[in-house]
């Protein structure tokens, strides 16, 4: 891909498409104009044909959308088509949950393995896992060309390994650690904050009462 | 609070600023200039005085922010003063790490109770929680005045669940569920969809490589 100038807020919409497209499918709709897709996603038409007019459009005049072709198409403009490998650094509750959730959502992440620094969690399954020791992830991921980590650690720290997984060739960091992580150009970070996002709720039940 | 203008936008840096001032707390560090603050958050100088205006402002041209007075102001609009009673609906890997996490992270949030419609699980302990069954969600939102319900579970159902939660007077839902819900205009709903978030880091890794 080299669409290099998308902004965030339209790469960010292009997985709700995705969502709301699947949702469509479900429900054996196979055939949408913008303005019913405006109703349903919250967007507006115009918003909608913009957005996707960055990829190409796939819209026809008076006939809209093509439901099938279209979510297939957002799948591989998301990069879905492919297949990654995943390892989960942090064997805890949510490294756990995420690393399952990530594992059966979509077969396009492979996860490998499950990393922990704790001595008492090092050697035991999780699922399908045994939880190998921290020390060997840069190894690992070089010897497995493992193209994602999933940071399910505390702050203190995740720094450190980040560089680590860095040097050790990962492309892409989903930071569940509440912090921000310095990489180089060629290693994306998707952060998901999850203590912002209950502190924005509690600031929104404030407002509102 | 009655500030019903300030944009999302504005309302998402918030958690943002409280973060970074107590990383900066934490560092002994007790008084900044917007321009520092600046070069910490990465949002220009000019943006923060104006988001901090939306509040009253904090700052005193010629010395900056005093750390721990913005801390505290901050935490004060972000209603973390208050004490929230808060139960999971669905205990599973997610809900448990969710729950688990929410409770440690801050005081503000005091979880009551964990639900779930698996037999199964149902009565099982959690860590301090026995798991209680999930027909009972309602009368236990009444009879412990519950604030918020952190949603665990599948889309489908999440809106049924949705529909209960809210006749029985919740204030703010923070869903992880991956469906958007209907709620009226007196219950927030803050969403967290993971997917969403994994979906936007492989696009990003396509295009970056």
């Amino acid at each position: 891909m080299s669409e290099k100038n998308i902004s965030m807020a339209v790469i960010r919409r292009l997985p709700k498409y995705y969502r709301y497209l699947k949702e469509l499918l479900d429900k054996d709709i196979h055939r949408i104009s913008s303005k019913e897709l405006s109703n349903i996603t919250g967007f507006t038409a115009s918003q909608i044909r913009q957005d996707l007019n960055n990829f190409g459009g796939f819209g026809q005049q008076g006939y809209g959308y093509k439901v099938s072709a279209l979510y297939d198409e957002i799948g591989i403009i998301l990069g879905l088509n492919k297949v990654y490998t995943a390892i989960v650094i942090g064997a805890g509750n949510l490294g756990q949950a995420i690393g399952n959730y990530a594992g059966f959502k979509n077969s396009a992440f492979n996860i490998k393995a499950l990393f922990d620094s704790n001595k008492d969690i090092i050697g035991k399954n999780i699922r399908e896992f045994e939880v190998l020791d921290s020390k060997n992830i840069k190894d690992f991921i070089k010897e497995n060309n493992v193209d994602i980590a999933i940071l399910c650690i505390p702050k203190d720290g995740a720094q450190e390994i980040a560089n680590e997984i860095v040097e050790a060739g990962i492309k892409g960091i989903w930071n569940f650690a509440p912090t921000d992580l310095e990489v180089p150009d060629n290693v994306v970070v998707e952060n998901v904050n999850i203590t912002e996002s209950l502190f924005t709720l509690s600031y929104l039940i404030n407002e509102n009462n």
